[in-house]
């Protein structure tokens, strides 16, 4: 491990993680927990799960937030922040109109010109420049990562090899576009490809052009492939799947669900591995680069 | 004009035209029967316009109809099959089940496979099979190709011709996958991408991730861009916008719409510009290679 890297593990002070939705704010939580790090939990009002956040220290986030953040995560001693969970695009300023008070606002409105990713970046250099250092969760929490093989028994096939090798491929090519990070494959045709709506939109989307008749390749057939994009910021938005991920999965009729491994978060592997032998599918951490 | 695209133009003896949804198939019976070809309708049951449909000789597409469509369209004297008009993708052997006793089972089998231009060539080889000359019917009717420039008066700014630039090169780069043939880009950012939802679903799509807040550009920024798949077989499946096109841009809150001139049909062009007008959007075409 790289001196930086377990500078980022051990940190300074204790943690502050701003969570969003899901269960992975407390995954990190937790990790950071285990190697003896304090937290401090700044919950995202209407994303992060309100029972759960009472189990740590912990500050509501409030309209005008974003000052308030600075102050108290300095307070608290906190330097280095995690941003973790799900969290809608339009949340952050929503959240934190601060933002855009601090003298950020033509800034701000730039980076919502580009993609997501340029959006993100350009998020993290506001916290840096308010003297805080932003990492990704993995930096803190490396055994929230997919690892390679499968999260339960189920295997995918060569047909299902096949399609993952397709689906990585579309994926390598809209990276340059800053798109989305998931795809549907399906006997090689390729179903839905996401871009604002999300992964959970796109699954929900398949499922209806099943139930309606516009896609009618056989029941377990297909593979939704997720990967990271090519020069993403992986500090603000590394790809994820939880157990609702593989129950949508199922619910679009697919074979199972490839996630590239080491650079896509898995908050409880335990429960995607029994999410995934209920439904009988897999969930794979593949190379970046698949090989049929 | 070629010998070759003469002769289609003139063809010999009447035109079949297979008939989906939508006034294409109007568009194109009328051009042949301009140019004093005689025409003969099939039109497909749950998607040929009943009414208009009355207006020309036809016959109506009946379960088991593959063998009795070959049987009228030789007696009527066709050789030259056009198929056109909107048609989800299981209709083709819903509506003509005999297709699959024709001994073509394992290869109808084996096209599904693919993407869609796989499907649709393939289903071109059964036609020709049969005795018949499968044409596009932009070889047959010209006119119904989308013209360079604006339809309408509006034109696309600065700002639309950079998203129009980047929705070509987005389609360019997923064209080698057989995905699908749009792509909505904001201000630099890609809203959504095509695969087998279809066109009209994904502008619906945009319209409610506008509406709730997930989406929040501007309204009256973004572009609809349509182009041809590399490789393509246009004799069955050329990209074609209608009034409703417009209609469902202007839901989604776009700026305008452009699509690959000559290499797109257009059904109503002048009622396309009404609506364009109405709507306060541009309909332009361009070409395949967009200069910013």
């Amino acid at each position: 491990m790289s001196a930086a890297a377990s500078s980022a593990i051990l940190g300074e002070g204790p943690l502050a993680i701003i969570c969003g939705g899901g269960s992975l704010p407390f995954a990190v939580a937790d990790a950071a927990q285990r190697r003896g790090r304090g937290v401090v939990l700044f919950a995202i009002e209407g994303a992060a799960d309100a029972q759960r956040v009472t189990a740590y220290p912990h500050h509501w986030s409030r309209p005008g937030g974003f000052g308030r953040f600075c102050r108290i995560a300095r307070n608290a001693g906190c330097r280095d922040v995690v941003f973790i969970g799900s969290l809608v695009r339009p949340t952050i300023t929503a959240l934190w109109p601060d933002f855009k008070t601090l003298s950020v606002l033509p800034r701000v409105i730039r980076l919502f010109r580009g993609g997501d990713d340029h959006l993100l970046s350009g998020i993290a250099d506001i916290f840096e420049d308010e003297g805080f250092r932003l990492l990704g969760a993995h930096e803190v929490a490396p055994e929230i990562l997919m690892p390679a093989g499968a999260l339960g028994s189920r295997q995918p096939t060569a047909r299902d090899h096949a399609d993952i090798a397709r689906g990585l491929a579309v994926l390598q090519a809209t990276g340059p576009f800053d798109i989305g990070q998931a795809v549907v494959v399906a006997d090689n045709r390729v179903l839905a490809l996401e871009a604002a709506e999300g992964t959970d939109q796109m699954l929900s989307r398949l499922a209806d052009l099943r139930a309606s008749g516009h896609v009618h390749s056989p029941a377990r057939v297909g593979v939704l492939v997720k990967a990271p994009k090519p020069g993403q910021d992986r500090r603000l938005d590394l790809p994820s799947i939880g157990p609702q991920t593989v129950e949508r999965a199922a619910r679009a009729g697919l074979a199972g669900i490839a996630v590239v491994a080491g650079s896509s978060v898995v908050a409880e592997p335990q429960k995607i591995a029994a999410a995934a032998e209920k439904a009988g599918l897999f969930v794979v951490g593949v190379d970046a680069v698949a090989t049929v």
